[in-house]
């Protein structure tokens, strides 16, 4: 479909969804692109995932999602870099290049938000290389400052570049998701800065009012605050040439039959996104 | 009582009380200032509230507050900036120098972000001098991003600076608030440059999860994941001697007796504020 080549489904707003039917529905609704999610891909097993999206013709535009590295405990911490060892190996055997990070929050108990970034550059310095061995990059992914203590110390894509900038940039590059860092008064500086390291762009609108569950208030790009044609200008400024993922964690929007998600998607792209 | 003399009641921490059942709460509780709000004074009369802090010897550390200036229509912005002229003009006779700024959200259907904060520094021109001439600082309050919508589209205390710095220090200052700001990584350095312009000091916790409504998330100090040692350390090397005030939006503190809260208050301040 014209206007469509650079779309992909994060297969999170078909929540519903098989990773096969996920593949299914992307192939119908002519996505030619799919970001999997590790506890899908384990659903259906890492080789039999791979193919099926290989058979589909479709691209693999990330790997959702590895991190968590803020334990300080020597046990999890180990068990936390074992774990995205794992999650770069799955990626490159996914066929894709970029494995998402979600750094995590502070630990229980901890209020030392200094110390959990500090222990989240020194995983980076342990996992980068492995990553560029197996041609994974690292895309941290700065969130929202409201998940800051429970989800991700990395809370502005100035921050995520100051991490990642300490890494070769075919290791170590970020994420720009519009729901994280619309707000940020740096944002078009930060966005011109990260030429060369932007390795994903993920939309979805920030919508009012915040659900119970502050994680599932997204929307469908279109239905909030976020003007996406001067993001997405941005994004195309400083180089990059990748697929736009719509990721949309939202009750309302799992609750939907995903065929009819799909048809929104691939509508609002168009009507917001594609162009530019 | 030793270790109170900087603290201040902010009175929307006890919403059910009036203004004259939170000045005695005070002068019960050994609390020698209060943060009052507008609609509190319009309720009780403003010769009257105005009489009764200062009979009861309390110092008022702040007005909450000004703000609300991203209009873009015409009539709507007259009628906030003639507004904000009564809330600086009802700031001095309450006998406070500080009026705190909520600044405003995106106006209805708008995603122009840049052209909010455009007319938000206008407006500051347009009040700036009026506040001086009335011995009242504009304190503009960064709030936390996820107001950023509906609220307040100054986000980050380095963003409240660059504001604030167009104008004269005794005009325009900004408000350090620990629930708005703590999560963000450039924090150290912004409170450093924020020396002489910081006129307030406001203190809750950041707890999760986020309520239904995420205005009302707020925790007592020390309830929550705010490192308050290392953060009233920065606010005292800035050169901040003025109050502390305690301000907490939450259904079940507002459903706690008064006095209770007051007790609450003044052993969380000694605990994890006083003698820094």
């Amino acid at each position: 479909m014209t206007g469509t080549e650079r779309l992909s489904l994060n297969q999170i707003t078909t929540r519903g969804w098989s990773l096969p039917e996920a593949v299914r529905g992307c192939v119908e609704a002519g996505i030619p692109a799919i970001g999997l999610w590790r506890d899908k891909v384990a659903e259906t097993g890492l080789a039999r995932s791979a193919k099926l999206v290989r058979d589909a013709g479709l691209a693999v535009s990330s790997l959702c999602r590895g991190g968590f590295l803020t334990a300080a405990d020597p046990a999890l911490r180990r068990t936390a870099l074992a774990d995205n060892l794992r999650a770069i190996e799955e990626a490159a055997e996914l066929g894709t290049d970029t494995l998402v990070m979600v750094v995590g929050g502070l630990p229980d108990g901890s209020r030392d938000l200094a110390s959990a970034r500090s222990r989240v550059r020194d995983a980076f310095a342990e996992l980068a290389p492995h990553a560029g061995d197996f041609g994974v990059r690292l895309a941290i992914e700065p969130l929202h400052p409201m998940f800051c203590a429970d989800r991700a110390v990395v809370s502005t894509l100035g921050q995520a570049l100051d991490l990642a900038e300490q890494f070769p940039a075919r290791q170590v590059g970020v994420v720009v998701d519009s729901y994280h860092v619309w707000w940020d008064p740096q944002l078009a500086e930060q966005i011109a800065r990260a030429e060369g390291r932007i390795a994903s762009y993920q939309v979805c609108d920030w919508t009012l009012p915040l659900p119970a569950d502050a994680l599932l208030g997204r929307g469908h790009v279109g239905d909030g605050h976020i003007d996406f044609r001067t993001l997405t200008d941005r994004v195309a400024a400083a180089g990059y040439r990748g697929y736009v993922e719509v990721e949309i964690f939202n009750e309302e929007v799992w609750n939907t039959p995903g065929e009819e998600t799909l048809r929104t998607v691939v509508a609002r792209h168009l009507a917001h996104v594609a162009g530019r």
